[in-house]
């Protein structure tokens, strides 16, 4: 069997990087990708990288028969569009935060405007394989993570599930290439503007916070205080995550939890304790590593941090949403994912 | 009167730097530049920008009749050499780490190896203008300190000293660009292995750790608890610190201390509340940018974080230690310092 | 005397460089900035380095009393107001590409639209000093040249006035960081789009070819065959021109020439033969560094290469401006251009 | 069939590339990677992006059997090593320089030592597979061609072979990231050193000239005089040259005989005339594209350049060799290599 598939958004990274999943994936064929700036021309035309891979033509509405359609575009076109899809029999795996939240009103807080779809809110899995596959297998429409969430929840989450942690105060402090923010104008993104530099940004509230906020909640079962700030560093791919934590277990015990996790997941990676990853490890890849660090000696006892590091349009977007297809297919989790980071 | 100056450690970074600031400090006069490994080479054979600057050729061993005497060496050199300079009634200005411990044992437990001069940690002041001004004016030994430190230590210092912060649980993520390791060959620091690429190091102890700590608890008065993390950027100079803390103070009450200490201070600018400091503003500059954020929502109330910037090369190391020579010697404590960042 | 700057085009890259230079030099004064898009805004809130430098507010209109005006603004702003400041006694130095040519239709097929001042083509000075200075210093309006011209210019001219090349054909190959395209939002010039990746680009006719072209065979009073390709290279500043060309000279005799020629000049520096500039030696400052090369043993003999470099926006925009003023203003020309290049 | 692959240099970044595309090779298999550095240690602990990939442990010397042997060394090793390997009847595919001329006293001239194998020289085979298929299918013993001299003879052949062009006067301008220099301590490769800059090195001669000059005389079946200069661009990967010819043709059919000769490469990719290929579309993959453009206007007709990029570390390097691999087993030359440049 072969998976038909439509990516609508096909200009921006996201929608890029799941064109080249999506091209390379032996159980998967492109049938329509749509982009309106780009409606009438060759996809080859605009990624002249993809010249030989695809003679799809970007189209302006979807119209092509599929088996899943995924959204790779800024918030509020999946809500409006989905549900049409979803009518017509097809699945549907969102990139963007239209699904995400359960609670329709903290979807208004953070985006600014009604939701279109509030009815769906309820029914959308948050699409983290290695923590709700089963719900995901089943699942109409998946809700695919934000970059940083996924990088935040999957290192917090063995931990927090089991009780091994103070959720009184977590601190995640993250860093991010500038893919991350899409492609888009403006001066901001200028690489005379961003290189040789690093910033903080959106310090004092981003809408990934409550996005991981309410994930982690969820497996902790109760209220957890997260501090959460995103930084841009001058490089294209990568998120790496440093997070803080108080813990009354050894660091043993921690280690263990975090291997018990992981030990037959594909894409998530643990360290020995002490271990440096490093972003470039996972460029281009579906992989998550991670360390566990005792804090310094002064700190005393009960301080530790996680190093996590993923690519944020691998693992941290569109890899993921070609897992969850996968999942949703019943395919093995890793086909059309099995690529080492090129590197240097 | 101008001041007479050796640098001794030309061939580094913050050899270069101090070359280049005195080079252009109006009061000052670089007379001698040692380095072995170039001995005998024109400075500005070694570092073709100099020419036209500078005639000086680099020696071996430090025999000019100087003012005071710069260390840019790696630790071990200046804890040799510093007590000849001083029987010869120079002063003393040490970029490298030798000094900044008062305790000798904790020296010989982060460095390895026994002190050399244990007899000057006493005397020797740490160079910190902004805290320690009066002291400085008067030292004969200043140890100039690291550049993490200045970042943290400058952060924390009103809340800790005003008793405003909860001294309990500091964490201090810092994120530097790789001048910070130095000018010496390995292949950890070739572009091919760190450009497009993010990681921690030393995440479980660095020697900075120690003394960033013995500094804040001094200005606490009391024992302060420290986690700190140091990231390699992919970017030739700048730090940014995000340091996390709780306390009972409320926002504003927290930005009116801020803004009481830093309000005559020349090199630190504190910005309005939840502003966005960037490194590249610090580019070349001894200036340090603060600004305060109150924590996300989630958090509840009481947890906050300040953003720090600076120019690793400059306010973390040798313009620093031109800001102490200026107050040793009775300047402007802006001589020498006044230039803009060259941006973009 | 302090002389009376205003800048028009402050927020551009070439404005904001110039707003540095004029702020430290020690003869002129910055009176008024003008930027439409940031009318009413501090100067030191749109670029937050200029804190403590600078209390200007941007204005829409210039309006103050000036003794020159630099024009910092895409082609086609200085055409239309240069006439204004001219007739008001003031002397004007455009950055634009608007005044270069004598030919007011050249500019037309290159420009696309009609020339609005060419009555003033015949008497603006194309602002080269080292080649052009007893010009500039009597000049009411100084067309101040583009960075690929200076650094393609300055290279050829002392063997092209003296004779000693073969006009039939001159390849110069070119490579610039970003900021030579201006700070202006769209995609291509995204970090994400240009970071680790070098392409040509205009590579069948770009601008600043007739522009130099105009210059060479002035320069060698008859017909130039001139070949030129720009390249855009993953790095903020810099320009690096590699100039080819044929003679019948012999490397000694090419070398004299050109060390004839910028013996006595303060911003060009002549290396020996076969030395490697980089851009980064001149980061920041006025200088140019040109090397001599001779060819590949298999070329035969007679074949050469220049190597130029110079920062973009400094001696290739700003800091040329800045000469140039000094030239009018009978000033010393290395008043305000003496900072040496921060580096690394 | 499998093929079983020995890999010598496995340190290096040539041999990092081998080892990434020999992993995803379906017809190969990797059964030694020999590094007296890393020796005893797992692959994937020296370079932790292999984990899960492979389990090899690097060895001190080969002792496999393997049906092909790759050397990713410096110069000096194959020429000593490979005689024992061919002597056991294995087939030889060398990256290093060692067996790229005919002539051993070219060799000596440019590498400075005896050839230690000169009677292998004349049974070499130059393993540009686009030139000489044939040869490369029957060779025990493959010379991997240079980087640059890839992307400099697949520029200029079919205008070379096909008489097209003015032999006189060859001019290749070349740009590579940092990655070609390799994975070898020191000072000059240092991010601090390289990053925001460029410079041309070994402009007076680099070892690529000689051995591009040998092919392309021998393509051209005379005589060519070819200028050559590298440059270090602040990337990791990708080459760019910028070719520059005479021609008594007209652009259509230059245009013509290039895409005669390139239809039915699955590596070589002719763009239209005056396209503007970027290195990052070829990263990763084994991909050359390249574009004709016609001269500026001034030049009169006539001149011409060609704008040829690839990737380094593939193309340039590791995945020619296993294209060469691929030609000399029989198998379709596209296996194992047919991956999409991950972009951005």
């Amino acid at each position: 069997m072969t998976i038909r598939a439509t990516v609508i958004g096909g200009a921006g990274y996201t929608g890029v990087e799941l064109v080249r999943l999506l091209c390379g994936h032996p159980d998967a064929r492109l049938v329509e990708v749509v982009s309106r700036s780009n409606a009438g021309r060759g996809l080859a035309e605009v990624f002249p990288h993809f010249a030989g891979a695809t003679d799809l033509v970007c189209s302006a509405e979807a119209s092509a028969d599929a088996d899943v359609v995924f959204f790779a575009t800024p918030h509020g076109v999946a809500m409006e569009q989905a549900p049409a899809f979803l009518d017509a029999g097809m699945r549907v795996i969102d990139l963007s935060p239209d699904f995400r939240f359960k609670d329709a009103a903290l979807w208004t807080r953070w985006y600014g405007c009604e939701h279109a779809a509030p009815n769906l809110l309820g029914e959308a899995v948050y699409g983290l394989p290695e923590l709700f596959r089963a719900d995901i297998a089943k699942a109409r429409l998946v809700a695919n993570p934000g970059c940083y969430p996924t990088s935040v929840v999957l290192g917090y989450a063995p931990l927090l599930r089991g009780g091994l942690i103070d959720a009184g105060l977590l601190i995640a402090d993250s860093k991010s290439g500038v893919s991350g923010a899409g492609r888009q104008g403006g001066v901001d993104l200028l690489m005379a503007e961003v290189a040789g530099s690093i910033k903080a940004y959106k310090a004092s509230g981003h809408r990934h916070q409550p996005e991981m906020h309410t994930q982690l909640e969820r497996l902790a079962g109760g209220p957890v205080a997260l501090e959460f700030t995103p930084h841009l560093v001058p490089m294209v791919r990568g998120i790496f995550s440093t997070l803080y934590f108080k813990s009354a277990a050894s660091p043993d015990e921690l280690q263990t939890a975090l291997a018990d996790a992981w030990r037959d997941e594909p894409f998530v990676r643990l360290l020995p304790p002490g271990a440096h990853p490093q972003t470039r490890e996972t460029r281009g890849t579906n992989v998550c590593r991670i360390a566990l660090h005792h804090a310094d000696v002064s700190a005393g006892g009960g301080i530790y941090k996680l190093l996590v590091v993923l690519d944020n349009l691998v693992k941290g977007a569109s890899g993921q949403a070609v897992q969850n297809m996968n999942v949703m297919f019943g395919l093995d989790e890793t086909r059309g994912l099995e690529q080492l980071a090129v590197l240097p």
